[in-house]
């Protein structure tokens, strides 16, 4: 077994533990030398571009084209919302010298206090600003609208405690921008863009979400309304997983864009913005692995089938290699990524641990006897089942078995959910059983005050209300007062 | 006549503004509020998406994975490298705060002087530094060898002078940073990506490029040896369109990178690193592009083939576009995309010019006539003329145009740059022919002194010594010493 592997902490030792060396044993990610931020190492950025490839061809297929804005944005642009400056200028990095120079006195390179910029720069937080700012010179008539528009960026904010994927200083990230002429017709984009979120999330991620709605106090700072989809992570945490906010006329009034409407009359336009980040590799990790390491959905796993010759001889290897051969070509030919992994350095043991920490999907190891015998050995690495079967129709059994384990991850994951989500009337049953995490379905009276006592008892937060929940007379369970539907309250990530 | 293509400066009038129009007009591009940097408008990033995705997969058909690191660079890290210091650490952007405040004297949102950061950091003007700081913990035996990554990153050089795609602030662009065991095998890199930025740019953009070695004065900050590939605009001016640096060991001993090489020994890591910016958009504009606006290569053109209906009555129009439809679909299947303009609010004579404007390789017009006689009108946007065909048939015609557009951009392209390359060899001849543009083969002493009295004389410099240029006995033009090949001489972007 490789040495990796037999160091990874267990899930129930230490969970927060077990995501922080997986990520790292698992070749996804690892601190950099910048306070705060990550590499992206390539196994990790390979799962990234899956996602990437296929969120923007979701986007592409509702109209959206992309762009790209710039990344300093004037302090004065932040500044120009006032809610949205109270939520994203307090944390970020500010650049306010454009040069450096010799130190005159022997101390190495200096800023040089003489290009100190007249207007300090933020690194982007978000670009709604500078976006907004750049919105006045395309829109004029109602003919320009919609505007449908993504950038696919990084971005940055200051935070003081970080984790890998989940809250990092810089992340990746794509930023969708739109305008429209009607609020209606902006509501129906949002609710549009959470949709491809939560298709992307359960089709591709094997993640079930939850679609709901934030509550005033954890929306978008600028944003009337935000909606959002929240997983639960293994140990019945909360994620999450992605956001998308109407916006009203709160950027348009603040950088007056207005266009000339079908009655001839100008009005301020209506917006939205909507986004996913590098946190879903997060949520990736922890929804699906185990204490072997990490299990990917095979419609996201760069190399979704891996071949392991087991030979005592070159002889031997090249009759299994002759073999392999053909079969490369028709999984290949099917678009399913496969890696015959033939190296002579790394025993076959070390090699099955290392696919099983790297959560490749399908593992199929073939021997002397299996060429006699025209077997091959397949693994799962959802449930580390292993089965000998006959090599000829293997392809097709493994396309079958891909499609297979990416429906099997997703019921799974679906099921720990049921199984922890709970209906809870009592503050005193819901603070004790909090402890044990799961989503709590709970009366709330709507406000502000009941929401902070929550987080101060338990450090559980509103989660959302849920856009499938049912009309229900009830009453909050921590103030008694009247509520006429459950929101879901969960500690989260 | 579209307003916007009758306000067009002609290339003979004013070359630069007539680049600086043609930017803007054919939405490829605007300045953004923040200094030097621009806006990529959708139409424009179509194109670099289409570059991008190109190069992309030939990268990772030589092996190379992508992967991310930090936008910030510690300031102590740019300093590490000697060179590469006094190149990078001049003009760029420096991050010295990570917070802002409300202004207790009330003057809105300030800078906290509380958040100044101990180390300042550098928005990336480049990522040695950083990515090399990094492979200190990746590179421990010649079996971690080679490494060939690629990053695709905005980047950030505060430039005084800035023109869209050509030299911006902030630009998006790839870097390739590989380590080697061999200072032969890491030579072999840094020539192999010059030859993959070659072979792009000759067979996607169609545009001939020449091949060679930088000059010392013009090499890398930091590079042992550094590759060009330089193309020719219509001025005559010559563009620097990528480049590959071989490092040597230098980033390596400044980092203390080092390995276990086959005789168990530790040995410095040799390295290469090589880039290809949004500056080849600047350089696919300038290339081909006339006075009717953009013009386009097929291979790169977002719309390859527009259809554009000629009609006077709704019934006329529902007749074209009944015809029309299984068009668009053959179109499809072979993977050409089309556009079919079906838009009452504009004339087709406004569509015309627009996508003329736009560089749209191939149109077709539709009218009531044309379906009598079962005819339609192609026009080719390289050389604007018109012929009338049989409907039957026309997809594989204009398959076979848009390969005939690919070929005869190429070839005019490459036919400009011969006659404007001239053998020379009186500095006084030299002096007199620069002022018309072109590229000048001269024999040069190898100094530096005579190289930086040329670009003083006359704004030229030494663009590179071709990788195919015959050895041969001469004396320098300046200086009379002798010399044994010739190389480039040009004005450049």
């Amino acid at each position: 077994m490789a040495k990796e592997l037999k160091d990874l902490t267990k899930r129930s030792e230490d969970y927060s533990k077990w995501y922080n060396e997986l990520v790292v044993k698992a070749d996804l990610a690892e601190q950099s030398p910048v306070r705060g931020c990550m590499v992206i190492k390539p196994y990790g950025y390979a799962i990234w571009e899956k996602m990437q490839q296929t969120l923007d061809q979701m986007f592409k297929e509702t109209g959206v084209q992309n762009a790209y804005f710039p990344l300093l944005i004037p302090k004065s642009f932040l500044c120009r919302e006032a809610e949205h400056v109270e939520g994203f200028a307090k944390e970020c990095a500010v650049v306010t010298h454009y040069r450096l120079k010799n130190d005159p006195n022997g101390g190495g390179v200096i800023v040089d206090p003489e290009a100190r910029l007249e207007e300090e720069f933020i690194v982007r937080p978000t670009s709604e600003t500078i976006i907004w700012g750049t919105y006045k010179n395309w829109i004029h008539s109602y003919r320009d609208l919609p505007l449908l528009i993504n950038q696919w960026a990084n971005v940055m904010r200051w935070e003081m405690r970080t984790r890998m994927f989940l809250r990092t200083s810089e992340f990746l990230w794509q930023e969708g921008h739109c305008a429209h002429e009607t609020a209606e017709e902006s509501e129906r984009r949002t609710v549009q863009m959470i949709n491809v979120y939560a298709d992307f999330a359960e089709k591709y991620m094997a993640m079930p979400v939850i679609k709901g709605v934030k509550s005033e106090n954890e929306r978008f700072a600028g944003a009337v309304n935000t909606y959002t989809i929240e997983a639960m992570m293994q140990d019945g945490k909360a994620l999450q997983s992605g956001t998308s906010h109407n916006l009203g006329q709160n950027f348009a009034k603040a950088f007056d864009v207005t266009f000339i409407n079908k009655e001839n009359k100008p009005e301020y336009v209506w917006a939205n913005s909507w986004g996913v980040s590098t946190r879903l590799m997060g949520a990736l990790i922890m929804t699906h692995s185990d204490d072997n390491g990490l299990v990917l959905p095979p419609k996201l796993a760069p190399i979704q089938v891996v071949i392991i010759p087991i030979y005592k001889s070159q002889e031997q290897k090249d009759a299994i290699t002759e073999k392999v051969r053909h079969m490369l070509e028709e999984f290949r030919k099917k678009g399913i990524s496969v890696k015959y992994d033939d190296a002579d350095n790394r025993r076959p043991g070390f090699k099955f641990a290392d696919y099983e920490l790297k959560g490749v999907p399908v593992r199929l190891a073939i021997g002397a006897r299996d060429l006699e015998n025209g077997t091959v050995e397949l693994m799962r690495r959802d449930t580390l089942e292993k089965e000998t079967l006959p090599l000829d129709g293997i392809v097709d059994k493994v396309e079958r078995e891909l499609e297979s384990i990416q429906d099997s991850l997703f019921a799974r994951a679906l099921k720990l959910r049921q199984e922890n989500t709970f209906k809870v009337d009592s503050y005193d049953e819901f603070k004790e059983k909090i402890e044990n995490g799961g989503f709590f379905l709970v009366h709330w009276d709507g406000t502000t005050e009941t929401e902070e006592k929550i987080k101060e008892d338990t450090k559980a937060t509103i989660r959302c209300i849920p856009l499938d929940g049912e009309e229900e007379e009830g009453v909050c369970m921590v103030s008694g007062k009247p509520s006429k539907r459950r929101v879901i309250v969960a500690r989260a990530y």
